[in-house]
């Protein structure tokens, strides 16, 4: 790439359009929710129009929509689209079909936080909306528009900051799926290596497969080789590997939360990674929305760590490949220590040790 | 466990007996050898008897039998029992038999390096026995079955050496498998394992999966379950997490091959184990037979490591997990320096840096 070098970091400028997966948006009739169906992913890609409160609830609770962002803007945009059926009825009729839809969407997944919050946001707009219930489904609309538009303004400011990190040709090692996959806009790690390719510095990507679940190989692979940027996966073990090799620039990678003292818990592998940056002197980045800051968590020692079920390891690609009854340790997410942090990216820019948030 | 002091590190005093699999020996009747048929494992435990040529040369090309140590014992006796049908042929024809059964079974995996070598032993001993087949065949089968002694009386060696390290309830993690599975005997990380475990130390043992071939999870949890042995499985990525913990007292893995400076190749993710182990100040060993000990390449940059195909991250078990065609990373094993290595354990002692083979 021959990059005149006074382009470089110029965030408006972009040399490249990269045509980056939707993966929650209105349908073209605006009547329904197209999601891509990412339990088929990758063996196969397919879109689906969400049209009734079955169908966005199935798609939460089977996980065709993963991803907390991806699942809080499905769930507020599923709640407009799945009473629709009743904007002929009486407005109070109306609103009592509009909290039983958010009920029943709340409950799929009880455990993400963004998937209440969008809900209770489109809920109460609903409620303090006045007139009938056309005018009441404009307003449902609007707020459901704007939570996927806040979530495609965060991804964007992260990945303009993080690209600012990027060298041209940097060659950078993520892990699980931080990308467009899981959010309504293009991401949180993965916003800024996209961003960087716009900006012409063509990144080239390692993606670590994320055992157990597999987020890394079935999905972000998946999308930035539809994004046309280079892709190679590899197993979680081999990391340490390409890094001694000189292969690599840096390392990007999400959060599930971010403590005040700049400790993150992110996906399991994290760690492991974290610490081979550091023994091969390359840079380690955390990308997240302010939203996964958590001052009132004083440091990574407070997070309790969740352990998912032992058949996730035992029985992970539909065949038996451990004894069936052996014991598993597995859990769901590590806790990277701030002092293995380089910077944390965050819409807000780029923050560098000591954290305190 | 309340072992007595003087005991411990006798290693003629056993206090438990651990039934540890044997996975290639005679069949009861001598007419075949008797072999754990690997593929099934761990969803079914099948023996099965080779008794022809045919048999032998199928059950080592399709891995019924791995391990470089067992296929090299399975060929070696392998070749006895598929000239058994000829014993009442002249000498000169029993003999060319004999050649002809060497070739095919030396050729079903030809990189192996154990497999032409005991092959090659057996040949010799046919060729230099003077008398009728029947002769013959008891010389060979005296040859196959000192090939077979030997590397059981090594990996009893390497046990004694290794238990040596173990503490009452020391808390192992192992990577691959090392274990009776994949030699005569009761295999090398794994033989300081089962040899602690006969002294009475009830060590606690953490299994890598090990991707991609997971010989961690279906091979290495499944011998040390049957021998009830203590076993957790992990993804690979979990390790360094489970060091964090503190749940962990020493690593012990195995070797493919030890440069003169004692640089050690092993399957990929060992050297991940290792910059964890020495992240958190844990001791890590590597068990392996003095044949391990390459002295003419000098130090670990010499070994050139394989690439195995791109399929075995893609569709490791059936099932397609990454896209169809993206780049895979895919190295055969990695190379751990012997800055990062505690002590190497053969079968003559236990050695301590600085190292030179």
């Amino acid at each position: 790439m021959n990059v005149p070098h006074c382009w470089r970091g110029v965030a408006a400028v972009y040399l490249s359009a990269v045509h980056i997966i939707r993966s929650v948006r209105w349908s073209d009739d605006a009547e329904g929710v197209t999601i891509v169906d990412q339990r088929l992913l990758p063996e196969r890609y397919v879109e689906r129009d969400l049209r009734t409160l079955d169908e966005v609830a199935d798609a939460i609770r089977t996980l065709s929509v993963r991803g907390a962002p991806a699942i809080g803007i499905a769930g507020a945009m599923g709640l407009v689209v799945s009473v629709l059926a009743c904007r002929d009825s009486t407005r109070d009729a109306f609103l009592a079909a509009v909290r039983g839809a958010a009920d029943r969407i709340r409950a799929t997944r009880p455990t993400a936080v963004n998937l209440p919050r969008a809900i209770d946001r489109v809920v109460a707009r609903a409620m303090s909306a006045a007139g009938s219930p056309a005018d009441i489904l404009a307003a449902m609309r609007r707020e459901a528009s704007s939570i996927l538009a806040e979530d495609q303004a965060m991804c964007r400011a992260i990945g303009e900051h993080g690209a600012s990190l990027f060298a041209p040709g940097a060659r950078v090692l993520t892990h699980c799926n931080t990308g467009a996959l899981a959010t309504g806009g293009i991401g949180t790690a993965l916003a800024a290596i996209y961003v960087a390719a716009e900006r012409g510095l063509a990144p080239r990507v390692y993606v670590d497969e994320t055992r157990p679940l597999l987020q890394g190989s079935r999905l972000t692979a998946w999308e930035l080789s539809r994004a046309e940027i280079p892709v190679t996966v590899l197993v979680d073990g081999a990391a340490a590997t390409l890094m001694a090799s000189g292969a690599l620039d840096l390392v990007i990678v999400g959060a599930d939360r971010i403590a005040a003292n700049g400790d993150v818990a992110n996906k399991i592998g994290t760690y492991a990674v974290a610490v081979a940056a550091r023994y091969h002197g390359i840079p380690f980045y955390v990308a997240a929305p302010t939203s996964t800051l958590d001052p009132a968590t004083p440091d990574g020692a407070m997070i309790v760590v969740e352990q998912r079920p032992g058949d996730e390891v035992r029985r992970g690609f539909g065949t038996l490949t451990a004894p069936v009854d052996v014991d598993v340790y597995n859990p769901a997410f590590d806790v990277t220590p701030a002092s293995l942090v380089t910077a944390i990216i965050t819409d807000r820019g780029v923050v560098r040790p000591p954290y305190q948030f």
